[in-house]
């Protein structure tokens, strides 16, 4: 069924593309863009998942690297990669076992919003003979995990500099929900109203006799605004390197309104021309997320994706004929990356269509 | 953090657990309740994706499994099992390819809905001196892979019949929308309309000539109604085994209107109680899915689970304070098991809260 002219005719699928010149471009844009206004920037590998991806973005300058959960950074540091900042708490009996393991082996600091999980990072560390570094991660507004801003976060940074086996290094303040609002006003209004938050616990901390060295947060939809307010010193965004349909909704404002590429792609194939107006494509559920919308089908004029269960996705022709035959393939644009990504246990890396290798998504379906 | 007296205090979360004894009561009840109308089931493996489960669905009398994809069967011959039904088109060569490799070491049948892949069928079989089984897909209501009802049912069947290297064992008619319809009255609407529709394709096949050995399809919600309606000679279930929220959902009639157990739960912890009324759980997007619906919380009184992200869940009480505590573990139950279990790598097997043993999830992410 596979044309010589198709690239991707030896790839099965589904298949989760990644165009590597883009990635580059991508990676390169965040970075020197983050150097120019003399911010750090630790990318968030929860996007990515991918040791390959990671060294990429070390390689054009990243201060290290995020993840959402110990077990990516666990999964990276087998890889080789060694400076992560773990964004969500790490809890429990368990998980402190674990975070001593990876401490041993990688430098790692982790983020803390309560008094017991300081009381039992600080034993473990303790019995371990271990020192570790510590931020406190503040609600800047998303109303997830977090201290409530000003007081409540300096009486945490005092309970971290009480603890012999603790090092306070600083803050943390996330907003993820506004990175994806696409009006450039909108969000900048909202980051502020973030980083005024942010601001208020660092004035708590200075008076309080703390220096507050690290300041991290950001997305890659607040991005162009951080760079701009410098409320923050680390930069945290993760996506701008897959990017996925809702960032490229995001508008950056200046000369260049989006200035990101779309480098990750899924390859389906038609599997199904049961009807004129319908074509049944492999790519369901299971093979690319819908928490955050539907995938959109790429440089195919008038056809439209629409998810039809946990393995078929339907093609509709938005006007005229459907123009797909029977094992024809077409390439998708994923909705959400992040959760895309981790259905996915590696990725087809090319160059522009011509593929060149399998890069392991070692992070995938890591959420312990 | 973990109370001795907790249940899978020695498991790491978010883990997928199975409950073994519900898992063995469910299979039960499918597989009498078969015997009994003298229906053939051959399960769907879709939804568990796992060897083991499998085994137990035959031993309990399964006459084979259903797989979603190639890669399903591929996974699951690898580890011992053997009579596959591909109930989705198998196109273009490189599928083709492999489910040659697969017919050399395993029983497996496949459906075909056009023309033009039975005689891609057709080819690769006689270059491989194989005879494989066909069925013909009817789209009995569905709207999404399956041909036409009726006279072009009795057509395709021809096409298979001419060609030598395959065998016309009989009709696929699933309709998938209808099994999560809760009002037993309105399924069983449905279920008849989808099953007047294979009835005039077998109609037409028999006027051809033809024996209609097989009629395959049916699922979990329609199983009640499949039983006395005796339109299919084989039952594909899937959902039962390990059920979801949704599935909870349908009426069953009779003495007993809801006769499976819920074996599925997620083990979630708490990571942050960052607030009065809100506990943050480690449990999001990437470790339970969204496409129908939200998770549940079972056995906790009040307690509401919405999702925060990626990573992030967020547990309310409905009434009063929330009494949860950092560390402490909570079991959410899947709005649907299908895409929440391609999450994961392997089942924490339990019974009754023992742990007992991990099971791998071989098809996971086996889209192709």
């Amino acid at each position: 069924m596979n044309d010589a002219r198709e690239p991707f005719a030896a790839v099965d699928t589904p298949a989760l593309l990644l165009d590597l010149d883009q990635v580059e471009r991508n990676i390169r844009r965040y970075q020197q863009a983050a150097d120019a206004a003399r911010l750090r920037l630790r990318p968030h590998a929860k996007a990515h998942k991918c040791p390959q991806v990671g060294k990429l973005q070390l390689e054009a300058g990243a201060a290290g690297l995020c993840c959402a959960k110990l077990a990516e950074a666990e999964a990276l540091a087998e890889h080789g990669l060694a400076d992560f900042l773990v964004t969500t708490p790490v809890v429990g009996a368990m998980k402190l076992g674990r975070l001593i393991g990876l401490a041993r082996r990688s430098k790692v600091s982790v983020v803390a919003d309560s008094e017991e999980n300081i009381a039992e990072l600080g034993k473990a560390c303790a019995q371990a003979g271990l020192t570790l570094d510590v931020l406190v991660d503040v609600d800047v507004g998303q109303g997830r995990t977090g201290v409530a801003p000003g007081e409540s976060a300096a009486a945490l940074a005092r309970r971290i500099r009480e603890n012999p086996s603790l090092r306070f290094r600083g803050l943390q303040g996330y907003q993820g929900r506004l990175q994806g609002v696409a009006a450039l006003d909108e969000r900048t209004r909202l980051v502020e109203e973030a980083m005024a938050r942010l601001g208020r616990s660092e004035a708590a901390l200075r008076e309080a006799g703390f220096g507050v060295e690290i300041k991290t947060g950001g997305g890659s939809g607040s991005f162009p605004i951080d760079l701009h307010l410098k409320a923050l010193t680390e930069l945290q965004p993760g996506s701008y390197v897959t990017m996925d349909t809702n960032y490229a909704k995001v508008r950056f404002g200046g000369t260049d309104e989006h200035p990101l590429g779309q480098p990750l792609t899924l390859l389906a194939s038609v599997i199904s021309r049961p009807a004129q107006d319908r074509a049944v494509v492999d790519v369901g559920w299971k093979a690319a997320s819908s928490d955050s919308g539907t995938p959109t089908v790429r440089a195919r004029e008038g056809l439209v994706f629409e998810f039809a269960g946990d393995e078929h996705g339907i093609v509709r022709s938005g006007a005229g004929a459907l123009a797909l035959r029977l094992g024809e393939r077409i390439e998708l644009v994923p909705s959400h990356c992040d959760t895309t990504v981790n259905l996915y246990d590696a990725f087809v890396v090319h160059r522009s269509g011509r593929p060149e290798a399998l890069w392991p998504i070692v992070g995938r379906g890591k959420s312990q």
